[in-house]
C-alpha cells in the first residue's frame, strides 16, 4: 500500500458543547495543523497516488472554507460539535468528495482512503480515517 | 475510524540484557517522548473518542509510576527486558486496564483500540498496538 | 551565556483590527504554542539558571490567564492589538514580573533576560526578548 | 502488533517526466528524510522486533547506494521515475532483501513487514508498506 | 527586541567544489527548509515587525528563482560555492533587498536585521544574520 | 555572522544534588538530543563555517564518551552535578578543545564561538553558548 501526505493549517475560533470539555466550553481557538493522507494499492503511470501539487491545493481549498472563522457561526456546521475528531471527519469527507469530482486528477480515481489528521497542539491530536 | 493521540514523556535509568545490545548493556537512561493513541469506530454523543484531558490525565498517571526510576529496580519490572518494545507493551497494557475500570470516561467504553510509541530520541521509536 | 527553556500552549480566540490582517480581522482563533527561555551569566550552587519544574509551573499560570479565552473580551486586553509579538511580550513581561516576585527561586535572582517564542502554526512564530 | 522505527536521510538530485510534475520535470533535488518501521507480532528472546542499531547500519547501506547521487543516471533506476513514492518502495524492497538475507539479525526472522516513508519537506510525505 | 518568522523550502540539485566535500562533490541535490527571521526593536501601530502574510509572499518569491533548479546551472550563481550557509546569504540578501524596495510594507522600514535559516536535514542546518 | 549546526544524542543515566530537583534526586535518566552550532563572522576558502561531516564527527566523538554510562560514575564528572546546563557547557568546552588542537580542520581556526543546546524532552532544553 502507497500513501502520500500533505499538511496545511487553519485558524479558528469555536466552542465545545459539553461538561466533560470544561473551559474549552468558552469560546476560544486553535491552529489546527492538518494532515491528509491519500492511500492506493497501486501507483497510476507517472508514478504518483496523487499528483503533490493538486492535492496541495484541494486541502488549501477545503481548509479556505474553514479558517479565519468563528465556526459556532458557520452556516456548514450549524448544530455540529466542533472537536478535533468531528473536524477531521469534516476536512476527510470534504476531500473525499472532491476526489470523486475528479479534482483530485486521473490518479486519484484509483485511491483507497483518506487519512486527515488535525494536530491542535504540540500534546494532542485527532486523526479520521476512511474508505472512498 | 476515529482516533485521538496525547503526549508526554518519563526519564528513566536502566540496562538491557543481551550481547546484542553492545553498550547499552551498561546503565544508561532515555527520555522516552510517549504518544498514546485511542481508537474507535464511533463518536460519543459529545464527538468525542476520548476526553483530551482524561486521557492526558491518566496518561500521566502510567507514567508516573516509571519515571525518575531506575527501571532495573522497578518492582513491577523485575525480570523483565526494558526495551523500548517492551515498555510500549506496559504502558498500553496500563491505559487499557484503566479504560477498563472506566478512569477514561464513558466515552472510552466504546475504544476499538490503543496504540502507544515511546520515542527514544529523534533518530528511533517503538509502537505497541492492541484491541481492546 | 547559559539559558533554560521551557514549552506549553495555550488556545485562544481572537480578531486583529487593521487593513493589513485581510481575513485575521475577523473573529478566529489560534493555538499558540509558547516557548519561554530563561538566561543567565552564570549557574546557582545547584548549577541551574532556573528550576526546570518552578519555571514549567510559571510559565503555566501565566498561560492560564489566556488560554480558552476569546482576548477580545479579556480586561487585561482592552485596547490592545493581540498580534502573536504582542502576545509574546505579553507573556514575557508576566514572566518577568513573576520572576522579581521571586516565583521562580533564588536561582532566578541572577537571571539575564527572558525571550518568549509564540508558534502559531508549523510555518510561522513570532519572539520577544528583554532583559531583566 | 509491535514496530520500530528507525530514521535517517539520504540527498539527490533527479528530475521526473510527465507533465503532472510541472517544474519538477527540470533537474532539481530533495533531501529525502527517510523512516523505515520494522513490525512484527511477536518479540524475540531480547524483547525486540528488531536490534535498532542493525536496523540503522541497514537503513544506511541502503540509503548509501542512493545518496550524493543524480538519480537520473543511477544504473539501478534506469527507466524509473523516481517520485516519492518509488523511492519509498525501492528502499522497503532493499529492506526486506536484507531482512531476508539474515543481515538484521535472526530477531527480523519473525518481521510482519516494513513500512518506509520519505519526507520531502516539512509538508510533504509518502510511504510504502509491504508484508515479508 | 521583537521577531517574526516565516518558513517555507526549496528542492535543488547541485554539487560543491572542495575535496573537504567528499561525495558531495558529485551532483546530488537537496530540500532546504528555510526560516526567514525579521528582527525590530519596535512595533508599528498594527502592532506588528512585518505582517506574515507579507513575509511569506516574499520569501516565496525569493525562493521560486532557486527551487526546481539544478544551482550549478543558475545565471545568477556562477562561480558560487552553493554551500548551506551561501545558499543562506543567498536568501537573506535578497530579502533584505526586497524589504529596502518596500515590498514587505511600511512595518519593514524599522527592521533592524534578518536571519536566515536552512535546513538541509533533519540533523544539519546553517543560518546568516545580517543588519539592515 | 554565520553559523552551522549539527545533531546527534546521547542516552545517559544520572541523578542531580539539591532539593530543588524533587524526585530527580533518584538515579533516573534522560536522552540528551544535542545541537552544536559553530559561529563564524566570514567563510572559507570552500564556502563554509565548518565541514559539516567533521562537525557530526567530532560531536559523535564527544558524545561518545558521555552516552550509554551512569554519569554519576564517570570519572571525568566527579563532583559534578549533572543539570542540562552544566553538561551543555561540557559539550561546548569538549568541542572548543577539538577545534583548537585542529580536529574541526582550518576552516574552525575562524570560529567566533559554539553554542550546544541539549533537549532533554520535547518541552525542556538547555543552552550554553561561550566565545572561541
Amino acid at each position: 500500500m502507497f500513501s502520500v501526505t500533505v499538511r496545511d493549517h487553519m485558524m479558528v475560533a469555536h466552542s465545545l458543547r459539553g461538561e466533560v470539555f470544561g473551559p474549552a466550553q468558552q469560546l476560544h481557538g486553535a491552529t489546527f495543523v492538518v494532515d491528509a493522507t491519500f492511500r492506493s494499492a497501486t501507483l497510476d503511470a507517472d508514478g504518483v497516488v496523487v499528483d503533490i501539487g493538486r492535492a496541495t491545493e484541494e486541502l488549501r481549498a477545503v481548509l479556505g472554507e474553514l479558517t479565519y472563522r468563528n465556526l459556532d457561526d458557520h452556516p456548514a456546521l450549524q448544530g455540529v460539535n466542533t472537536t478535533t475528531e468531528v473536524l477531521a471527519k469534516v476536512v476527510a469527507d470534504a476531500l473525499a468528495t472532491r476526489s470523486r469530482e475528479g479534482r483530485l486528477g486521473a490518479a486519484a480515481q484509483q485511491l483507497a482512503g483518506i487519512t486527515v489528521t488535525l494536530h491542535e497542539s504540540h500534546v494532542a491530536w485527532a486523526s479520521y480515517e476512511r474508505e472512498l
